[in-house]
């Protein structure tokens, strides 16, 4: 984190890999009403899950770049790959405040840990992630400043299955299912489970499901509420009375973005700019 | 199709956007013993399968012109989204021959199909793709062309699944037969399919199998052969004894290029270049 606090009414940026990020930015909107929000989508290099830290960190730091430009005082990371390959490098270059989502989310998981005072085992979470989060270790750092050891899955399919739309089917619960079992079966003790992925909120009734199937019901932790309230916490409580605005820009496929992205606003998006970032 | 007839023992390039069009490298080495290849794997811009056809057409355009600057002669576009949404605008742009994989498998399939003199159906085939090749109705224009229907049906859980290693599991079967039943459905009398992805081959006789539960056993086509000696086609006869070489070049990641590449390519892989196509 640097530079100076920003005022109660700032220009906020939002940036994604894609449209998912827009669950960020829902929760954003009731808590700190007022603001202008810049969302940025960069649709013609997702997904960055699979890319590697030098390519998510030149990606990011271009399209930090273009918000800053648009006037940005304060820069919220709303991607899980992003937030764990990218974080330090966009906080060391930028002058605003810069926010990821993963450190809210786990210090979230962390107040739901039952304290255990008789118990020989460090607290523990568990963590289901894509395959470049995971191989990152930020979770497990966040975790491990805490105090907390962090048990973490690769889950490279359910992207694509929350993508394909299975929200709610047997495919996607037999992943969830295979998933499930090999996690529990490295950390049977865990009893809270942070979803991280902005993907993963959109499947967490069948996660739920599946883990009472298991015998393992779990605390679970949606980083996209956790991360708003860190964004909200920076900031002088807001008096304004006026509706937020929001502008919205992406690097590709506009008619996609304004179309399924509507569904994790929680509302009908405007018009979308279609911005050229290079590459 | 445009520019001279290449010399028999050319510089030929071989450009996907990852490793997974090493396969028609595979083919070609065989068929065109003597020439030198330039393989190039946009990897930082991966997948193409889910972007529009501007972006697309303007990553190809940046790859093509890589291959071009290292001495190309001829171009094989060993990726179905780039053939399906810029193959056009390669041929416009290029001096050298252009050959994509969507011709060539539809051709294959043609030669299978059976002629149908007494029925009043024309032929027709199957044609299992990305969300992108089957919206881009590349292999409807390239079946109209040859008097021949096309049912497409999209299929984007296949190459996550492939790329999990799930090649021979049982929810990829599932995700095969729900997929393969509704396109059945939508065209039964089909005898002839082809595979429009490079990824699918690796699910070959995970396909093979399916089709025989489901009783409708089909031809299956593999554009990646049928692409190679589309290639071969246009060169003199080869009367090289040396050895074929191979240089590498990657945008993203050449570690896991290397590592997982040489399944596809049947050999291991010397080093990989790492390149910057900005972006």
């Amino acid at each position: 984190m640097s530079g100076n606090t920003p005022r109660s009414s700032p220009t906020i940026a939002v940036f994604d890999s894609g449209f998912v990020g827009l669950t960020v930015l829902r929760a954003l909107l009731p808590l700190i009403p007022g603001a202008h929000y810049v969302y940025l989508g960069d649709t013609a290099r997702l997904p960055y899950g699979a890319k590697s830290p030098q390519t998510v960190a030149r990606y990011a730091l271009s399209s930090a770049a273009f918000l800053l430009a648009q006037g940005a005082e304060m820069l919220v990371v709303a991607c899980n790959t992003a937030s764990a390959l990218a974080l330090d490098e966009l906080q060391h270059a930028l002058p605003i405040p810069v926010i990821g989502v993963i450190e809210p989310g786990v210090q979230a998981a962390a107040s739901l840990l039952l304290p255990t005072p008789y118990s020989l085992l460090p607290a523990s979470v568990l963590v289901l992630a894509t395959a470049a989060t995971v191989q990152s270790g930020a979770y497990s750092r966040a975790c491990s400043a805490l105090g907390i050891v962090a048990y973490e899955k690769a889950c490279p399919l359910l992207v694509p299955l929350v993508e394909e739309g299975w929200t709610d089917h047997p495919v996607t619960a037999e992943v969830l299912r295979i998933y499930l079992t090999e996690a529990l079966e490295a950390a049977p003790t865990v009893t809270t489970l942070v979803l991280g992925c902005t993907h993963y909120p959109l499947i967490k009734p069948l996660i739920e499901r599946t883990l009472t199937a298991l015998n393992h019901p779990m605390h679970i932790v949606d980083s996209a509420s956790a991360t708003a309230h860190a964004a909200a916490a920076l900031l002088p409580a807001s008096t304004s009375t006026t509706e937020p605005t929001c502008t919205f820009y992406a690097t590709d496929s506009i008619e996609k973005f304004q179309r399924l992205g509507s569904a994790f606003l929680g509302q009908p998006l405007p018009a979308v700019h279609l911005i050229d970032l290079g590459g």
